[in-house]
């Protein structure tokens, strides 16, 4: 009998979830849509039916231990989703309670940032780490702080959105009705923004003025940049400049052994890394200087949501047996 | 027999310690020079000295059961002064081993800012918080920060530079050898700094035309605010705005309970909190509006850097009897 934490990634378009083991191994996966349920209920309940089945369906006996979650918005310390932007569903969500009664096991949420932030700690690149910071570089750019070896929750549970930290007071309007957030810059969207506003300030040869705005991707600047495409090279330069300062000024803050970066504009490797990384030299405190690294997440291959999430479950209820 | 620890104030010119009890009383103080002694050693033997004498001489009997200390640079882990610019003495200075030696109990150092955390939170504002910041303004920018009941000291043992945050890129020379840091703005020497831009972008009528830079206080800033001097209060006003954004920063990553001001700048009161508050206010995320309290520190009128070091001492080594 192995025993198992059910790992759920809760996301506005699906949900994915599967079994843990305490290594770390994802012994079976599963998938559902989320955006077909009008009601949280039904499916939060459809939710708890499938991984029941997925751990009665093994074929060798799991015994389901718990239930971590990560999903937009969640809250660690009520266990609830509160108004995701981008879920169906409004209001207050009772989400780990609702899991927990359905299933018979203790559930805990958090948010995809954190939960990225525990599967490190626990499986990938932060093995053996205290103190360091998780950076998702997806459609925005969320992040999880580990302090002392404990996620940084804070006074409110909301703590960790070094993508709302305002970099350019008056700079570009942000999805949260401020302006000037540094995820307006560094994200996929942000550096598809920079991109429009390089075009738009000189005109230059790039391949990127042949794709309309609405469907350039940060995929396609990474397409181009390694092609040799000057202004997508330069966007990435604007974007890692923009990054390392904010790293730098993250270091002087909480003083992390290391900031790892995550998401898809993670995936264009040394192009994000190389002018990251520059900065934040250059920029960092002299006493601080050296003392943490940027390291790409060693999750990216896997399915880093569903072991962030398992892992959160086995850091709070692993103990003992 | 009252139990006692030693808190000692380590600064460039003076020394200042007390024996502080468990509740937060300081039963008898005492200071000395810093700056006349030209070896580390000799200063530091000679302040065991005075601290033993301290709790000899004291009218009813006392017990010591260890020594806090805060001091410039002062690093957690290791208890050594590494090459702090206002002290006379250079290297490494193992300050917390030669003290214990001398005196024969345990001893532990921390800079000022987190020797200040401690003491507001067992003895002043943040008296049963777990969650809060603390920001001294001085000469220049510290800042302590408490993350779930313990100083934030981050995997370096330097974390909490929130002074050294930068807020303008290429913008005002730091002491610290880059330029743009929080400091070069918010401290008693930044807002003179700015009452000098001041005069020199407008001409205007000021009080504080008649005085030299280099004589030139935050005080002196205050005072002509008070009397209603104009640019006094713009002053007061932009160094509020820049310090209110800072603090809209930090609360979106660690999400406090309270911020506490203390030191000379915080010392004018509304002049600095007023603009602090409105910008800090609009400029915080959504989710995390009116989470975070702006307070002046508590221990202003008390011997605050004392009853911080002795506040360490009794959070690490205060346990049992």
């Amino acid at each position: 009998m192995t025993d198992v934490m059910a790992g759920i990634d809760i996301g506005g378009t699906n949900t994915v979830f599967g079994l843990v083991d305490r290594d770390g191994n994802i012994l079976s996966e599963g998938h559902m849509s989320t955006a077909v349920y009008d009601e949280a209920e039904d499916y939060l309940e459809a939710l708890a039916a499938h991984v029941q089945t997925l751990a009665d369906a093994h074929a060798s006996p799991v015994k389901l231990r718990g239930v971590g979650i990560g999903g937009p918005n969640g809250h660690y310390f009520s266990g609830t989703i509160e108004d995701a932007p981008n879920l169906p569903w409004k209001g207050t969500l009772e989400v780990a309670d609702i899991l927990s009664t359905h299933i018979g096991v203790p559930a805990v949420l958090t948010n995809d940032a954190n939960a990225a932030a525990m599967g490190e700690m626990l499986y990938g690149a932060a093995e053996g780490m205290k103190d360091f910071v998780v950076v998702t570089l997806g459609t925005g750019l969320g992040s999880g702080y580990v302090v002392d070896g404990r996620v940084m929750y804070g006074w409110s549970g909301f703590a960790g959105e070094l993508g709302h930290v305002i970099v350019q007071e008056n700079g570009r309007a942000c999805g949260c009705g401020r302006r000037g957030c540094l995820e307006t810059y560094v994200s996929g969207p942000g550096i598809v923004r920079t991109v429009m506003e390089m075009l738009g300030d000189a005109p230059r040869g790039s391949s990127l003025r042949d794709i309309p705005m609405q469907a350039m991707t940060a995929r396609d600047v990474t397409d181009a940049a390694r092609t040799g495409d000057a202004l997508a090279n330069d966007a990435f330069a604007r974007t890692g400049h923009i990054l390392g300062l904010a790293l730098a000024n993250t270091i002087a803050i909480t003083s992390p052994q290391a900031i790892i970066l995550f998401g898809g504009l993670a995936q264009a490797g040394r192009l994000i890394l190389e002018p990251t990384l520059r900065t934040m030299e250059t920029m960092t405190l002299s006493n601080l200087k050296g003392s943490t690294r940027l390291l790409l997440s060693a999750l990216m291959q896997r399915n880093a949501a569903v072991l962030g999430a398992a892992a959160l479950a086995w850091a709070d209820m692993g103990a003992g047996k």
